[in-house]
């Protein structure tokens, strides 16, 4: 049993805990059953505020009491000594170098920045997905200079990603490898943080481009989806889908939307024949995640809800289901250029953001990974 | 020469005058060169009012003051008599009685309704697209019981249509076939009319689906793109493009913006090696139609405007660029899965709608096809 | 001791269950700790279909379990019969009949509908202001013809006042009366209903007009914050805040909000010199319920929430907070033209709807007025 | 006869050239009879590019041909020496020494920046109200050190001053001194510049609070409809309504929409009785601005558009009509606080910003203020 099922608390702490992602660490595990936040950091502009002076809280919910008055520290590991797990919202400007020296310290950080994404030791985890890759961390570790005993780094997917891989990976377990696949995303402005997108920009409007968003969606899709294998020299390395080609071209838009990315989905798969929409239907709502399996407390019973009336998943209907940490696929159908379309719609904020590191740091408690 | 060259003015009616498409004609055409209008058709409830008092009128610019004491009368031919041509702003329910009416009276009828867009005598014509489908217009005549002398009708497609066959059509021409095409599109709210979309279901919203939205792209696209052929009875037919198979696949949503429409594309050549994007581009910006090389005066000059910038074409910023009457095309790039992928985007109330009626209409003068 | 408070469950009914407001209170119901839902009504054209297929679910919660098979009667009162207390979220154009139907059937009516607000034997409370009007229940009951042992129908006010007559009423408890008070409404579309307001009206502008709202604020506000007295004939009456003149004046504005009224108000004390801005913010945090005292599960601990922050109250931020059961009050400062000045925001569908009948419902369970 | 008259064109500079303000001068000076665009200044960060390269351009039409090549120069003097006219879109932090810098090079400058409004030797002018107040230019310029012979600044008022100021000043006119005025605005986030407003905070949401804004309606508006007056030393000043007093509360609100800005104002006159709505309408409609009498070409020909619908005016239908050049007034009627209320709709961007600056200019040309 894991020390959480025994009732012991573990303390937290979150960087980047004045901004837009650190805000929803926040509200999320003010009201988890065993992390206990315990240490915020932020810019040095912050540091030595309370925070509830220190942040623009922009969350429906009240900021929680028990941090209310917590002090904002900068951030530096020497702080956060206490904490078993670190949760990082920070910007990617400050986040490579200051998660580094996290690590460095022995502290474990599950990071919602890009910078580690595409390390060959980092992890790039989407908690419904793919927590197999847990596997890479002892080398992270030991490949580390000096060797760390406690200290490692995950990511998660960007929110993009998250909300497409979820429904693949399911159809690739039921069916087999897909071989390519279109993605055309309408996404919330929330995904840009604050102050983010000027309203200008949005209002009665769409933007038909998010800087670096499609390359982001075609390669950590690869990452997230791809085994992973031992290379000559002994070491594991990601597989990027090398088991099977997989071709995957993404059109990625902004629309006037708070919350909830929602994204329009072709496929084909290599399997001839394909199968049939209501064979997508049912491997899509049957999937589970191994996080679920295992008890996860912040993993969602539905990992996938399929909706079946004719215009749904909506973004302003469909996100708070289940408090976000699932993603909704409705409309699948057939495409008459590749086999199978469907719309996916992901909470952005929710499992495309602070959810997915908060269950994967379960996750790895679980496994026996933080101690 | 035609007669409008001659400085002679055309008397005009519009059918469905207080709707949102006749309101648009009315704007359109109070400004016309050489159309007047002469006749205003509604429901019986609208009928024997002043226009004014008829219609709820939601055009930026206020009523023209021609008509705004011009009377409404119902939609029988004996109103329109005088009328040259006819344009038909119809809601589907009742066009296809009321257009049948009016033809067989000998009238020119230019409809935006969908009821005779699959008729294999009535042409679906794109005016910046296939004004060679007019040849069919002896046909629908002769066939017709009794055969006419002057009365015909002409469609104009869907507006999620026109928006995508422009840039294809010029791309076809350039390059040769297309094999096949994905369409994601983002449409405005006033694509459904008046009081169409409930604002309860598009603030801060997606809505994926349009009833029978993705039909209609997919089945227009090859009357439009096809060409003519002589069957073995010696009849004209349209081929829907059956020189060769293209197969298309759309995905329509709903998105908060009132006017204009944004769709991704992505398509594959026959040709190998297909044409990179500077060809594309470069196919795209030259490519005129025919209708502004006669003159045509509400024919755009720019036919498809290529932006050069990441982020455009975006329906607020560009809907209103040459009255819309023109497409918008950005973003032109390769596609990982098929060939080429691009953004475009049209104003559906123009182009989309009135406008490419009035084109067709002054296209048909032109060609001597209205007396 | 009331039932509830010894564990008994009470059977209610929903009529109108299938609309905005009946969806609203089936949510709200769903989750209630002594009131169960016991049948529900809609239309003949809903009548004898399970709950789930008559209804046109757009809440962002799922329909709850317990009522997804339901079937669904027409609204007659022999259907309701075991119903301690019925909810009516019925339109306006049918709600008169069918209420005093059911009143007539001995049955116990909690609605939103305005029928009855103008009637002089039925309350229009508010649960947070003017729960002490219930003292007419048994004069109404007498009077009906023949009259009624258990029977009786309160109603609860138009959203827009509901929001405003709470800090009027704690700043008249404190302050003694108001003299006038100017209020500019910002009203949310779900205020309308579903489909109610075209996204075409209200996308990208406001609507600075409702159809009898602002005499609806007028009238309603002098009722809910009058008195009742004793007429010559013995009989009891609202007195219309006949006790010290009371100019309202109302200018209400439909804005492209989902959810939450705004609304900005400004008045005059008759008590001079008028309280000071810091003691009006004290009142109003300082106001307490008789509803929140007596026990009411559904009222708010805050009835009014005090915002200190320069920018608050905003509707996205603060409806959901106590589940939009209380209102928030913010910018308290000085007037120029009258004495004080302040914002108001409250959740039209929670506080000014459902809510308020089921605490309205609540406080009769806590007197005994429902047995 | 003044210059323009005898077809002379007048070369023009615009300060702030690549924000929003100086995008709008552009678009409208570009297309104006006789005000030619002879030269641009931005910040050194944009001096030395062709204009075409140092602007975000997020206007509708596109840039105009005669600009796009033009080079930006720091905001100097020296670059601007031949213009007759300098208009200043420059943003507050920078307006005040490089406008002071202007006028002492003996050059005339209309300014929308806020800095020398509250100047008492600046007219601070609304072009359809108070180009009265020009008469402060001689004594502007003698007070100078040293004193000048040419150069001037004359500033226009904040957007939401202007819409209220004149339908004030035309019931002013008609009917003496009003006493009390209560405003209530709904504010297009267009007033906040670019980046401006966080998508995220408007986006389903009012904000209730415009820093500042309050305070200059209430200031500017005495200032604008006061008069000239005399003092014992001889001196020129603006009386700041002090004829009558004037008592003015202003509540302001940001909204979703993109142009024009909609508030609700009540009023109440010294006059007792006070007029008659029917009255009231008819002295806003019969209102002409002396700059319109003088031929002002951007003056509108209806200086208030009086609507009779009951819902209008809205900003996204009537902020086009004539450019946005004048201010249209709606649902004028009884109040039962004060005497009289309406609400009045102005395009923040053109009636509200560079529109006013270039009717001030031609009245100045005019009235041979300029040479």
């Amino acid at each position: 049993m894991h020390n959480s099922q025994e009732g012991r608390k573990l303390k937290v702490g979150v960087l980047g805990a004045t901004g837009t992602v650190g805000q929803r660490f926040i509200a999320l595990l003010s009201e988890h059953p065993y992390f206990v936040i315990h240490a915020l950091g932020a810019s040095q502009r912050s540091a030595g505020k309370p925070y509830s002076k220190a942040v623009t809280w922009k969350q429906t919910r009240p900021i929680p009491s028990a941090v209310r008055e917590m002090p904002v520290h900068e951030c530096k590991p020497e702080y956060f000594a206490s904490c078993s797990v670190v949760f990082s919202g920070l910007d990617a400007e400050v986040a490579g170098d200051i998660e580094s020296a996290f690590r460095a310290a022995e502290l474990v950080v599950f990071s919602n920045a890009k910078n580690f994404r595409r390390d060959p030791n980092v992890p790039l985890i989407v908690p419904l997905v793919n927590t197999s890759h847990f596997s890479l961390i002892p080398q992270q570790r030991s490949l580390h200079s000096p060797p760390l005993k406690k200290g490692f780094i995950v990511t998660n997917a960007n929110c993009s990603t998250t909300a497409v891989v979820v429904p693949l990976a399911a159809l690739e377990k039921a069916f087999g490898p897909i071989e390519s696949c279109m993605i055309t995303t309408m996404q919330a402005i929330s995904g840009a943080g604050y102050p983010g997108l000027p309203s200008l920009d949005i209002l009665d409007n769409v933007v038909p481009y998010i800087s670096g968003e499609e390359e982001k969606i075609e390669w950590e899709t690869l990452k997230i989806l791809g085994g992973v294998t031992e290379t000559d020299e002994g070491l594991k390395a990601f597989d990027m889908h090398a088991r099977h080609p997989f071709r995957i071209s993404a059109s990625c838009n902004r629309v006037a939307v708070v919350e909830g990315h929602t994204e329009c989905v072709s496929l084909r798969f290599a399997r001839r024949p394909p199968p049939s929409p209501q064979q997508v239907r049912e491997a899509l709502a049957n999937y589970t995640s191994d996080a679920y399996a295992l008890g996860c407390p912040s993993a969602p019973r539905h990992t996938i809800f399929v909706h079946e009336e004719p215009d749904r998943p909506q973004p302003r209907l469909d996100r708070d289901f289940q408090q976000g940490a699932g993603v909704c696929v409705g409309r699948v159908r057939q495409c008459r250029v590749l086999d199978i379309k469907f719309v996916v719609m992901a909470n952005n904020v929710a499992i495309g953001a602070a959810t997915s590191s908060i269950i994967n740091a379960e996750f790895a408690v679980n496994k026996g990974l933080i101690t």
